[in-house]
């Protein structure tokens, strides 16, 4: 568990997209950072107060957050100054990048002597169990993709959000790196050695309430070869009681699989209700949920209602138009 | 990948099946084995010839493989003054124990000293790739159960064995340590940490002969909750032109999953070549392995004619009656 709140590390950001895991932080949790720490030159700007180390420390920040990926995802020598100087003033560091923050032997030794902590958020820091398949209290909803890297994360937090506002009980359940960055815990799933995935789906959802949804980010597809075994830990160790499905529609072929066709709707509707039901036969699939952003606003609405007419299920674009529609669909649980 | 010939460490086994990987290797690859080595009070033998390790190195023996599990996994120190004189004497260590050879000083210390080799098999050595999902040349067979430990090791070792006894291009292709130590290479899978497991699996099995055929050890069920994602891995990266179905049919439940009952063998011909068909279109389901060993010799034949008639394929027990049918089956592919 990483403490809150953050100060977010924007370096040298040559572009904003560089800086996605800040804006994910900035655009899902905003209470959890106090402000920016932008180096010269940076291009990327999260609309927050920019802060030196003992500003932030003032204001209360107990993490410094590397906000940004540069090229080849390495920690530059550039950075290192301003990584140093926050340990020395009393910051955890906390970090999505291959490169790890523990392989940097300055880093290591300046944490190690001033006491602070260095979060490698790729790499589990928690022994998993075998899962035991064991039913659990509360409910849990999966996002499931026709393909990688279509929108699970942004429809579970979106839904999340919304379960929120209204009062509901809810937690999103992060199983990546900028998940686990944004709320400042769960499991780096495609890090987990193979016997314990669901396990460590199991440990990350436990027992709630039973009016409590877990809001699960989905990983990879069960149609996509490179990954698939990760999705089927999530449907099996998720135990989950609603299924939404996520679907990107102008893709030609799986992400990084030329020659890989994506699945139809109806098939990951099928295939994973099957295989949910393995774990829950009480599950459902209870909507789609479409990322448009390559569509105008038109098309969108038209592909969205036509989804909507086949598949006999809520579908929505919650970034366009809101998850409102889709935690109404939970009711059915 | 281990040098063969070994001579096999019984050590003290308190019986016979605590030497079940000797057993294996004594079956499956006996021309791996010169001979073996047995302590005071072993109460296993592989009705090899007994040697001392200076016998053993003078008949080839190149690496001594522990052979047997004591309670608890453990290397005992009652074992520890045989291993390190084998060391001394020129052998690399084999072992398929949770208690890595690796993590004992002496036996770390001494291989060092005597630059032999410690394979502790369930830790991978290799760094798998991520799967590219390409095709690849060449023929594959995947076992995949209805349940763990069904017998998917053994169909694949004795489909094997009937190709080469038929002059035919075969490599049995091991996942799991036992595999692993009696091929001397292998993956082991369940140790391998989740976005590498796809990959692993296409290392493991890559491009041959257009008329070679890997005969590919199973894992897991896709009906297991606890390790389905691994047994995923194996569909999408093996890419499998012919699946076999294995099953116990005396099962109550999934094993070490009290109230998950087992599927139908028509659930996992269903499940398994759907799934196999998002990487390889043209895969089949060719027969049906059973493990009929708690069953009479007349309740077996009766249901395995059952089984054979409701299914259409070829029913077996290749431990009872030979793998030549499954075989045989691999020729509609």
């Amino acid at each position: 568990m990483i403490e809150t709140p953050y100060l977010l590390f924007l370096g040298d950001a040559p572009d904003p997209l560089a800086a996605k895991v800040a804006q994910g932080i900035r655009d899902w949790r905003p209470d959890n950072a106090v402000g920016q720490f932008r180096m010269d030159g940076c291009k990327a700007d999260m609309k927050l107060p920019d802060m030196t180390l003992a500003e932030a420390k003032a204001a209360g920040a107990k993490t410094l957050v590397i906000g940004v990926a540069n090229r080849g995802g390495v920690i530059s020598q550039a950075w290192k100054k301003v990584l140093i100087a926050a340990l020395e003033e009393g910051f955890d560091l906390a970090s999505g990048l291959h490169n790890l923050l523990r392989d940097e032997p300055d880093l290591k030794a300046v944490a190690e002597a001033t006491g602070r902590k260095l979060h490698d958020v790729r790499v589990p820091s928690v022994k998993y169990p075998i899962a035991n398949g064991e039913k659990r209290t509360g409910k849990r909803c999966l996002a499931v993709g026709t393909d990688c890297s279509v929108g699970k994360m942004y429809t579970a937090l979106a839904m999340d959000r919304v379960m929120k506002e209204r009062g509901l009980k809810s937690s999103f359940r992060a199983t990546g790196q900028t998940g686990i960055l944004i709320t400042g815990e769960g499991v780096p799933l495609d890090a987990v050695i193979a016997d314990f995935m669901a396990g460590a789906v199991e440990w990350l959802t436990p027992d709630n309430d039973a009016d409590h949804w877990d809001m699960i980010e989905g990983q990879g597809s069960l149609f996509h070869v490179s990954y698939s075994g990760v999705t089927m830990a999530l449907v099996h160790g998720g135990q989950p009681d609603a299924l939404v499905i996520c679907h990107e529609p102008t893709r030609d072929h799986m992400r990084g699989l030329p020659g890989y066709k994506l699945p139809s709707l109806e098939a990951v509707r099928d295939m994973a209700l099957e295989l949910a039901k393995v774990a829950n036969p009480d599950c459902r699939v209870i909507g789609v949920s479409v990322n448009t952003q390559h569509l105008g606003e038109d098309e969108a609405r038209a592909y969205l209602a036509e989804v909507e007419a086949r598949m006999g299920l809520p579908a929505v674009d919650p970034y366009r138009h809101g998850a409102d529609r889709l935690v109404d669909a939970l009711a059915v649980i």
